[in-house]
């Protein structure tokens, strides 16, 4: 295993953090700090000249309703949101933009050179499912140290769960036949790093992405583009330079010029061995059955077929009964298949009286009119289950936990007086997420628009929602 | 001035790059050679042993459609484009994991590691509009250099263009009132960098997003949240702390208890002199007259309203009649408004006859059905005007361009000979994007769903569409 960085390199004078599970290498963190809308500075400038900063506070994410018709969330990101909350550190050049900007005064400075957040995240762990309500993600210290991480926060998550939820989405309508992600030239360079990691959580099993498998040790895969046989002077040189390069094994894109011809060429220079032919606009379904069809009569019963063209969940679901083996999915996967954000939000819920340490939490809340009121309070959350050990209800309260639901909480300990508790492998979030979304009523796979398939039920103070 | 970085600091033993125009600070520039799709390095492999990798090949940037119902596309992101072409290198760590994932063998290995790119790229310039089949960018150099740049080029235009465009519509309907870009915290926390560029190419005023003014020089603005009057034991106490901080100039939020409260309060603790109000909640429309009568009763006539709460193009439209100052606007603009991507291809369109230097270029195009095919040969675009200096056509050809046409074409020099020819300040992008949009139809700025506003004439050669 190598050191060194690629894409996003080590900060000069800081050393890039150890590797983080599931096979990735070590890619040097930048710091987080700038990733900060400016509002967020400006409290704190405020707070601190009004001896408020200091007060006790708890933040939650919280979503208000899934994205329309959607039945059930996917919560993704929590391992990038722990790297950045390790890196959010504002050193020298930060600062002096600050200063010249005039964004804060000399006293927030001070203040903001030797910040490190050292409060404590709980969250619902990687790859679980949520509902609306869920406190997937709680923050807690003091105002100033929690209020700077909103932004990072909410972008890493509203991002890397929407894609998820895409995923999880196409996992379930491919049932067992492997997805590919290769969205990356469909959004921007670092997000799509991001998207494959998040698609690989929600049951994806490979990617196209190659910054994806180097820093998270994603499998990779890709063999030609359109490009490739347009080079050449056939179709049939290009198909022999592929093979003689990548093996029979490969996969070759055989709808450059007439898709039965390039089958039939592709068997001719491969052989029966060939490794699977891709196919890439048309009437997938049609275009399919006639491929397998005649790899069948030339003999290649063994040759694959992968499709990977502008598919979607519906489009998957609709090939269910073709004699297909893989599918390649971009666009809708990196645009989370419509919802391209999760509308999470980071409120304040509970605040301490006063300054003093020890001094006791009030629940906060918004309360104009408006459709965005919460719910205050530090929260706790259970999956309560029937009688079949099926999930039937998000239960979401602010007092004691009953004792029957004591087991099935769902927030874990993340970061604990500043220091991040739960690395864990991809692997990991991505087994969680398949167990989770199995232990959900059935027609939580469905694909049609419905409610959110769990409702969420509050207990104990849950007023003003 | 200072030197040093941020968010996206510098690769040990690279060099920063100078400062970008535009008032932005240096920010290291990481490699981008893995934000690539794993196809092409196989192409340039398989190539290599062909001996087919050197023929001087074209490929071109373009859409065959602008997103539903929209009327022009906007050129977003070139400026990223050239950075990260300049920062395609592979260094050790990527080639060992090309290594041990056995993607490439070693000859290709040894020609990556000498890989810079040493061709020529010219393009639409940034800020200009484009149509169906425009070419946006045009790549031109050897097969094996240019395939690699494939996705790192689609992955930044496809996702800053999508920006710049919903952008430009909000510009449109916002007319003389600015916009202010506040979605970081809706989508990738790098992608929402990139987002604010391309809003402040599409013509956003500012941004709420630190990162964004540190890198690009982008004023960038913000006061409080909710959470900030929460804080506090009351409303007025949180008012008086940030008047007290940021002066009565500041923008103070009315929506957490009741705005009719909120108002008064905000004069009583800042005087007439409030710079303004924040309305994030409720009937906007509503909201917004009731308060400017509410502040011009109370004698604030010039404190300004600002309302922020989920805008589009069509409620900023909506609003045109409503007493509102300023827009500041967060999911609709970092999720292009409904159409997060662009559509872009690169496509390989002319091939030399063999590797021999001068060999003649052959234009080539995908042939097969389903939507798909391309316009084979090197392209030259230019936009035709009417007698009262108004677009009416795009142009695009490929052969001799017509002499009427001569000074009116649309793309410029970027990269020569590998070396960046075409830097410029963001106002430039800006400016230019204002202008280009001025100069359309003056259909091109209806919101409703429409056709492209200028048809796309094909000359010469244009076979195989």
């Amino acid at each position: 295993m190598n050191t060194a960085d690629l894409g996003l390199p080590e900060e000069e004078g800081r050393e890039a953090l150890p590797q983080k599970g599931g096979g990735g290498r070590r890619v040097g963190v930048p710091s987080t700090a700038l990733f900060t809308d400016q509002y967020e500075l400006t409290m704190v400038r405020a707070a601190l000249a009004a001896g408020t900063a200091e007060r006790r506070s708890v933040f939650e994410v919280f979503t208000r309703r899934l994205p329309n018709g959607r039945r059930y969330g996917v919560v993704a990101g929590t391992g990038r949101v722990l790297d950045a909350v390790e890196n959010f550190r504002f050193d020298g050049a930060v600062l002096d933009f600050l200063r010249e900007r005039e964004i804060v005064d000399e006293e927030t400075l001070r203040w903001l050179a030797g910040y490190r957040f050292s409060g404590d995240i709980w969250g619902y762990p990687e790859g679980e499912v949520y509902f609306p309500g869920s406190p997937i993600m709680r923050v807690e210290g003091t105002f100033a140290e929690c209020v700077l991480l909103e932004t990072v926060i909410l972008s890493i998550l509203n991002h890397d769960s929407a894609i998820a939820a895409a995923a999880s989405r196409m996992s379930a309508a491919a049932g067992d036949r492997p997805l590919i992600e290769m969205g990356a030239r469909r959004t921007h360079e670092l997000a799509a790093v991001a998207a494959s990691r998040a698609a690989y959580v929600g049951g994806f099993a490979t990617t196209s992405d190659l910054a994806a498998g180097f820093r998270y040790g994603i499998p990779t895969v890709g063999t030609s583009a359109h490009a490739f046989t347009l080079l050449h002077d056939s179709e049939r040189d290009a198909f022999q330079a592929q093979v003689n390069t990548l093996g029979r094994g490969t996969t070759l894109l055989v709808d450059t010029y007439d898709v039965a011809e390039a089958v039939r060429t592709a068997v001719e220079v491969a052989g029966t061995g060939l490794g699977a032919v891709r196919i890439d606009s048309g009437d997938l379904l049609l275009v399919a059955h006639r491929v397998r069809q005649q790899l069948d009569e030339l003999g290649a019963r063994d040759t694959k077929i992968v499709v990977t063209s502008d598919l979607d969940e519906y489009a998957i679901a609709s090939l269910a009964a073709a004699p297909v083996d893989a599918y390649g999915v971009g666009t809708q996967l990196v645009t989370g298949s419509g919802h391209p954000t999760s509308s999470m939000v980071y409120k304040l819920v509970a605040r301490a009286e006063s300054a003093r340490p020890n001094a006791p939490l009030v629940p906060v809340a918004k309360r104009s009119t408006g459709g965005k009121t919460s719910v205050g309070g530090r929260k706790w959350a259970a999956r309560r289950l029937d009688a079949y050990g099926v999930a039937e209800a998000e239960v979401v309260g602010t007092g004691p936990v009953p004792g029957e639901l004591a087991d099935r909480q769902l927030l874990v300990e993340l970061v604990k007086g500043g220091e991040v508790v739960a690395r864990e492998p991809l692997d990991a979030a991505r087994e969680r997420h398949a167990a989770a979304r199995e232990g959900l009523p059935m027609s939580a796979t469905q694909l049609s628009r419905g409610e959110p398939v769990l409702p969420t039920e509050y207990l104990h103070g849950a007023s003003g929602s």
